[in-house]
Parts: structure tokens; C-alpha cells; sequence
């Protein structure tokens, strides 16, 4: 395999990219300035240089001068007594857009597909554990499961509520899950049952 | 213009269908049975007399023995304190398999779209105002506007809730809208900021 | 079950029409005046009355004070010495728009699909075979097979060329298939290696 | 802007990536070991090294100790009086996955959009030009123009038509295009009637 065949199967590997788009991306780097290239390659190669995984929260974050921590979990304005456990890191983007939310994450590294049974790799349990005890000598008094709204996530969230329960239990700490209802652009005739009733009994 | 040809400009009135469909419904009828072309054909022929507009809420139902109120409306178990405005039938459709809601409907017959100032010619008004007028001597507490979660669906609620402004007040009804959330199948990743926002509110 | 109901069934048995623009339909009925509905339900009824099949070709034209032959069938001035097999009627319309075929056509009924050996019951072998063997007392020199290309419509062409393998060589007509290429919109670096084979066989 | 952006920044310019996709393969790498990461800034930052553009055709091709010609124009068994010219180097791999082509290729670097007038910066006019007289003189007789079927292919023809004109008509060469009719997957109900005519023209 020569090297051009090298880089397209590496391009192959980018998340949602096939054997065509690899060879477009081979091809595209090809008519770009040796300077650009460079530069390209530099910022892939220091990558995990200059961004690194919160030891708190273990979403990814550029370096900044202020030690590992993230901007929020460095942030005292941030309330301590909430905690939202989500999936991956660009769930938290979106959490923050949303703008409303001002407690602290917990990025778990995915979901536990439905059909197995055990912790996959990627899956942070112990460290959560770990951190939701901390936190819980810190003030915290809520656990908000923000999962996705498909059977994965659900049967993430219950994984996690097993995992926590007897903690939460002891502590009395509060559990709740993102409200259902109709999201943006909802049409009332193809809303499913579930959502139909969760928007009667959030109706506000 | 042949039978054909005036068969076929019928279909393309039919909603979603294009020219292309409506001759293919053509050429599926020319290779039926002339028994099932006939049953079609009356069916047709008579439906609005065998379905009727329930003079309360303004659905469409079939005519069955009981008068012109449709089984909704005519349900003694329902809870008349209630009541939810929808845009259409299929609605109430959508609403009754969520199985939580047990109050009345009207159906308002469609949107005001955005850029339209003025009720459009499909909207009860007039009857809407009656009937709310009429429910509240009998028990009425709630008006529940159940719109589509789009720009026409909440200028439909402003219209309905400016139309129905001053009896709301002077009888000190109460007005919501159905909870907004994330919907089945919603990822946090795509999530728009109303939709997370309002999923934070509703979160339980 | 209701009118309705049956109504909304009659409508789900449509060509690529399920329960939801099913029931559409008839709520659209339910809004139209009784003159337009029953002038609907009338086109319906007499449909086959007006609409025949051509005795020579099998597709479907409204009767027209010419007999019960087609228009391109009763054409003295269409090229007897060429016959366009194609599948169902709309096949005929795209080659008319083309404006380059002179000939006569045969409707097939449909294709064979690739799993099925034997001949279904839409699909008129007989009725072709006669009709091929009287075209050939009247000049017909070439068949030409226009089916689609694909699995189904490449195993149809060989159920025609085996149905009439016997004449054809008996009688030296020439049997022609559409030619490929690429079609109007095809980028070259999507096309499939039979159909650049083709276009570089075909260049002109 | 931090370097996470800055790489993310990269990712948005790559060919049909936005600015999720983007940031996903920014979080891909970051979950790589730094080996693999390595080896893929090596590869980016080496690619026009061990990639170059052949002097002929114009196609990219992996160094190969052979010279700067590529493998196809390097053949001596390719056929010299057949030259196919081209939008981009991917054209190519598709006419050879045709396996009916044994001629040498150009690859002009884009087309034409049908609204601009002159030559784009990308477009080989002047390198077209001399190699089709260089070649003239080693046995060229057809030029042959392999475009898309759409309107910029089609502005794109005209204009290597015109281009070429008075050496074409001077060396009386022959210029063809690719051949038009029905692609694999095609079904005539759908065809238009630019390529029914040709589906009928190239019968066979």
C-alpha cells in the first residue's frame, strides 16, 4: 500500500466518512499550499498536547493556563448542588446553549447499548461513582440523567440509577430526567403516545 | 378533456398527490372489479351523509344512532372542565391514543399562517367563542391550546388566546399549552435551545 | 366498521397510499360540495365505461368515437415494421415525450420478477405472442424491448425473448433493447462500470 | 482561537463537512493513541511529496521509482490515438472500473458553470492545447469528451470544442462524446426525453 492508499484508509476511520469521501479528502489536501498542509498536520499531531480530558467532568478541553479543569468546572459561579450526566461531550454544547442550566457535568463516554448487559469500555461508571460521592460532601443534592430519548439512553439512565442507588438512597440525593414533550417543529398528529402524554401533563 | 382526463384532475385535488400519483390511481381503478368501483363510488357519493361535523367540537364522525354529537361529546364520563382547541382532526386522534386526557375538544379547522393578519375563512372564530362562552356556564376551568410546536401553530395560539382575551379574564379561566421537551427519538446533540430549555423546566 | 371506515380502506388499497393519507382523503372529501363529490363519484363509477383497453396493444384510452382501438394503434402513419414492448401504460407517455419513435407498442401487464419462474397472471404472454405473429404477416421486422434496467426488467426481456424465440428466428426479426449510457444528470464518477461501458461502446 | 478550533477550522474546509462533522473528527482524534495520530499528521504533511501530478494527464499517482509519469501514461500497451478528457482525476478510476477503454486520459481540473465565460484558474486550457498537438504527431485521431451529463459538462464540452477547433479541423481529428441512454437502475416512466431518444437511437 503506498502512501496516498495510506491516508485515504486513515481518512476512512473519521466518523461517518466511506472509501469516496476518504479519496476526496486525499485529493483536496493535494491542491492545497504545502503551508496550509503544515499546518494541518502540526495542529493534528499536538492535539492531545493542547487539548486534554477535565479530570472532573472528563469532557475535552483546550489547555489554558488555568491548570486542567475546564472553564465550568473551574467556575464557582457554577451551582454545586446539580449535576447533569450526559452522554458525550457535544451534549453539554447543546445544554449550554439552551442557556437555562447552571450546574455542573458529567460526561459518561457513551451509551450502554440495549442488548448487552455489562459496562462497555468506554463507559466512565467507577469514575462517576467516584465523583458523585465527592460532590456529595460538596452540597450536591441533584442527579439530572440527561440521556437521549431512544432506548439506548434509557437503558443507559437505568444502568446508572442502579449503579447509584444505594448512594442515593443514603444521601437522599435527588434523580430526575430531561421533560418530554414536544420538542421544536412537533406536529400534534404524528406525535407518538408518550410524548402526547407527557405534553398534556407538562402543560404549563 | 376525456373521463379520463377529468378523473385524473379529480385525484390531483386530492392532499400530497401530484400528477404522476393521480394517474396511477386511475390505472389501479381501470384494473379493479366494476363491484369494487361501485362500492367506492357510493361510498364516496355518500359519506357526508353518513358522516357528519359533531355540532359542538366540530369533528367529523359517522352517524350512529345517537344524534349528531359525536361519542366524545356525548360522553358523560368526560370532564367538562376542560377543554382542548386543536388545529384538525387527526389531533384529536393523536391526543386520545396519549390515553391521559379526559376533557373535551374543538377543532378549530387549521392555522393562521404567520404572514396572514386576518382569520382565514377555515378558522370557527365565531364558534369557538360561543362555544367557550356557553362551556363556561357549564363548569369550564381550562383552555388548553394544543398547537402545532411551528410558527403558524403559535400565531394560531396568539389569535385564539387575543379572540378569546376578555372572557378569559372576566371568568378567570385559565389558559396553558401543551409541555414543550424532548420528543421520542430526540438526541440532546440536535436539540434546539427552546426544546433543552424547556426540558430543564420540565424535568421530573 | 363504519362508511368511514370503509371508505378509508378503500383509499389504503391506492397505489403507495398508507392509513394516514388514507384517512387525508376522506376528511378532504368531507370539505368538498356534494355537486364536486358526486361528480367525482360518477367519473368513478363509469370509469371502465369510457375507459378501454385497446384490443391491439393493451394500454388504456378513452373511447372516442373511433372504435375501441387506441390512438397510436388506429395511426396509419405509425411504422408497422417496429413494435415497442413496455411494461404498464406510463412507459408508453415517456416514450412519446421522446418524440423519436414511429413504431407500434405492446403493454406487457408488468415484469417477472427475478425470483419467480413462472409467468404471473398480469403478464399477457399469450396475447403477445399472437399479436407478434400477426404483426409479422404485416411487415414487422424488429422488436424492441423497453423494460427498466434493472434485475426484474433484464429477467422480463428474457422471459419475452424465450416466449417468441421460436418465431423470431423463424421469421430473422430483429430483437433490440434500449441502449445505455449515461442519462441526463449522471456524473461520471458515480456511474456504474455497465453503464460506462455503454457510454464509451455508444460515444458518438 | 485555541488550536481545538484551529484543527476544527481545518476539518470544516475539507469537501462536504460542516461544522459538526468537523468538530466529531476533532473528538475522533483526541480518542486515538498518539502513535496512530502521528502517523496520520506524518502522512498529511508527506502526501505532496509522495503524491505527484503526472506530467501528461494531470492525474495525481503515488511516486513509484517509474518517474513522474503515471501508470496509465507510462503503458506502452494503452492506445495513443484515443485521448478521453476529463473533470477530475475520480473520472478516471470510473472509466477504468469500465474495463472497455484502453486509450490515455487529461484531466482538465473542473468544469466550466454554465454562467461564467472564461476560464477558471482551475482549468487546464493552455497544457490541454499542447498536449493534444504533442500528441497529434504521435497518432491521435479521437478526442474524446467524457463529462458530466448536465449543464455545466455540457458548457464545458463547448468550450474544449472551441478550444480545439482549428487544430481539430486542421488535423481532421475526431471528436466524440460519451454515449447517452438509460443507466443501470433507470425505468423509463421516469426517463426524460433526452434520454428516451438516445435509449432509442443507441438500441442494439
Amino acid at each position: 500500500m503506498n502512501n496516498l492508499d495510506r491516508l485515504i484508509t486513515q481518512f476512512e476511520r473519521f466518523p461517518g466518512i466511506g472509501s469516496r469521501q476518504a479519496k476526496r479528502f486525499a485529493f483536496h489536501l493535494l491542491t492545497q499550499d504545502q503551508q496550509n498542509i503544515n499546518e494541518l498536520a502540526e495542529l493534528i499531531r499536538t492535539i492531545k498536547d493542547t487539548v486534554v480530558e477535565c479530570p472532573t467532568c472528563f469532557r475535552f478541553h483546550s489547555v489554558n493556563g488555568g491548570g486542567n479543569l475546564c472553564r465550568i468546572c473551574r467556575n464557582q459561579e457554577r451551582d454545586a448542588s446539580e449535576i447533569t450526566i450526559v452522554e458525550r461531550d457535544v451534549d453539554i454544547d447543546a445544554i449550554e446553549r439552551g442557556g437555562v442550566y447552571n450546574g455542573l457535568y458529567f460526561v459518561l463516554g457513551g451509551t450502554i447499548p440495549l442488548l448487552e448487559s455489562s459496562e462497555t469500555k468506554h463507559i466512565r461508571g467507577g469514575a462517576l461513582k467516584a465523583r458523585i460521592e465527592n460532590d456529595t460532601t460538596n452540597g450536591l443534592k441533584e442527579i439530572i440523567l440527561a440521556f437521549s430519548i431512544n432506548p439506548d439512553g434509557e437503558n443507559t439512565a437505568r444502568y446508572v440509577e442502579i449503579l447509584l442507588k444505594d448512594h442515593i438512597e443514603d444521601n437522599k440525593l435527588k434523580v430526575t430526567h430531561l421533560g418530554r414533550g414536544l420538542s421544536t417543529g412537533s406536529e400534534l398528529e404524528y406525535a407518538d403516545p408518550e410524548t402526547i402524554k407527557n405534553a398534556f401533563k407538562n402543560r404549563d
